[in-house]
């Protein structure tokens, strides 16, 4: 793992940039509004998520009773996870968030976006390489790839692996965070470096719509907080846009939450993508220490088209010439991992397989027939992203599917 | 998942029990000492562990610049999971250890012992489902096991699904932990109930010792933090009486930290239990969110004997009558979740598959082969108890092991 010192001379400063404008969001409950980092001052650990020499995840303003709530994130009520910070190296703010880097004791440098931990040195492994080779693997010779979100560069280094790609598109609205990841991240902005990657910062929605229908084998949505510049990519409509873009028989891989803290919102998200991408619709998940619950999940959709069976991968990683060891080496991804990453535990099986549907053998559809039907208010949107779930509270059924989500459990 | 309100009248009481005297633990560097809990105070909320509403696990007492470290554990340096507070329901004290209870928000009960998460009412399932079914469904019809520690009797309650056991003993040392879980965690101590379970409250080495050699078909060790009660649990000579306690071809499940954190100390455990065991000796793994990491993992040992495939299980859960939904339903465990227990991430995979053992098949101890020679300070004591490597920093060596482990992966 990398670690150690920053490489360039943004070290150890305290630095802004973007130009300030507040990103246009919707108005929030005060339960919801972000914890905004400080302005930069002159001690280099000095941040408002920085406490003794501790990073903590977003805290919330929304308690009266503001000691007892000091840590309360609304996303994840009730817990929290927290880094010792060795080095704060960058801190500032683009028009659509704030970007914070900091050295940390144990998980190399990490990188948050307005307050929520998207990566560290030490387990990026785990999601760049399964959001990435989850999908790819599960179809014959991808060609043509989409990256929405992303800026970071490691879902671009773990798709250069894959010889019969021709072209990587990827499109990031936030060019700050390309930025500083080049400075910072040089182990996963080295995913720009690939000849084949054509970036474009700009919105992803008006990107899809400018699109030709059909073009993509395969659509990874690695995107940030749904509050602020993600925020259009969160609603159905989007989805429907992704299945648009897609070839029949292409994929997307979206970020889908742990099932150990929302698994109300997953049988959403896996009933809506049923119902959009007409496919198999699967549910996996990997560990990843740093995330709330130390897990995370993928939603993993086939549009209509030749039957994908994403349980059992037809392009196994281990057949491509050199995959294994381009670049640095695979740290996480094996097809043994992929095929355990679908296996869920008991209780996660019950809420979910009926959710799941299949197009592949005898099992086509068969999940299908005891899906429940959603009450309206379930299907207006849902909120995939990285840890972001902060949008569910505006909506006036969400407390609820949240608060069943995590005792369900 | 079990919630709300405690059930009985010790709820919301601040109670000492046990005699407060100091367990003869070895002296220990100034780093490793643990927090110890304060005195019942009036507050209900207040504890040593508990910080403005929220339960923080063990403080170090080592900085001079106290307020950096204010969270440093030594055990899993960097980090720390909180947990937000709603109800102290108990804290004492045994012969052996402080016991706390609370309520929390979002995880149910939760028990600590010397300031380290043991169980919370939401994620017990994975533990105890995992330490449990992972031996006793890899060897047919198991009749004589032997649990050590596991006074909560979570594990107790795992073993009863299995109708084939005519004998269950418990040798646990702290009636104390035997009581408050009683009081608090029905849901684990219904364990206790079963007519096939025999408690013996005592030293586990003196009760290994007194039982006649080859008597147990498997031996579970779930015990608590080394130093302490559990200290003389965690050296070789140990495992050695464990052996001899088993059966041939017998098994012992024995936690064994995470992947992601001690993966040096990993490759250690399973050398010197192939060299002990002299069957197949494997690591898996199960995600449990309270857990440092997120996740948990377990050392499978079988004595050698008629040779155990621990990855396909001979004796699978679900055909074994009613025991998906005796007493509670399973929440966790299932066939494919077993094998997928063993399926490593490429990092893990790369590091540990050299170190384990196999009797079966093909494989039969081809892993062996590139075993490295330990240098004999490794070779000393291995510490695979639940979330108890502190005892680690007593070893001129430790220190190297651990700082290799965590920044290796």
């Amino acid at each position: 793992m990398e670690g150690g010192d920053a490489r360039n001379g943004l070290t150890g400063t305290s630095q802004t940039t973007g130009s300030g404008v507040e990103s246009p969001a919707k108005p929030l409950p005060p339960c919801c509004v972000k914890a905004r980092a400080a302005a930069p001052e002159s001690e280099a650990k000095c941040h408002a998520t920085v406490v003794s020499g501790w990073f903590t995840e977003t805290r919330s303003r929304c308690g009266k009773a503001s000691k007892l709530q000091y840590y309360n994130n609304p996303m994840w009520p009730g817990e929290t996870h927290s880094l010792k910070v060795d080095k704060i190296l960058y801190q500032g703010k683009s028009p659509y968030q704030e970007v914070l880097i900091f050295e940390s004791l144990t998980y190399g440098k990490v990188l948050v976006l307005d307050g929520i931990v998207q990566l560290t040195d030490k387990d990026e492994c785990a999601y760049q390489e399964m959001i990435t080779h989850l999908p790819l693997c599960s179809i014959p010779s991808p060609k043509k790839v989409l990256v929405i979100g992303g800026g970071d560069g490691g879902v671009l280094r773990e798709i250069a692996r894959h010889g019969s790609v021709e072209s990587i598109d990827i499109c990031e609205i936030d060019q700050l965070v390309i930025d500083v990841c080049k400075d910072f991240f040089p182990d996963l902005s080295v995913g720009f470096e690939d000849p084949r990657v054509r970036l474009h910062v700009g919105d992803a929605v008006e990107f899809l719509r400018n699109s030709p229908e059909g073009t993509y084998d395969a659509i990874i949505v690695d995107s940030s907080d749904p509050i602020g510049p993600a925020q259009e990519l969160v609603e159905k409509p989007f989805f429907e846009t992704i299945a648009r873009a897609l070839r029949p028989g292409g994929v997307l891989c979206n970020q889908a939450e742990s099932m150990w803290l929302h698994t109300h919102l997953i049988q959403d998200m896996l009933s809506i993508c049923c119902e959009t991408f007409k496919g198999s619709v699967h549910y996996a998940w990997a560990s990843v220490p740093t995330y709330p619950s130390g897990a995370i999940g993928f939603l993993l959709c086939a549009k209509e088209g030749r039957p994908v069976n994403f349980l059992a991968p037809i392009n196994p990683i281990e057949k491509i010439e050199g995959a294994m060891t381009a670049g640095r080496d695979i740290r996480f991804y094996n097809t043994e991992m992929h095929r355990a990453a679908f296996v869920l535990p008991t209780f996660a099986k019950r809420e979910l397989e009926a959710y799941s549907c299949s197009t592949i053998g005898h099992n086509k559809r068969k999940n299908q027939q005891n899906q429940r039907r959603l009450p309206s208010c379930h299907t207006v949107k849902f909120l995939p992203l990285r840890r972001g779930l902060r949008d569910l509270f505006n909506s006036p059924c969400a407390g609820h599917q949240v608060l069943t989500g995590i005792v369900a459990t």
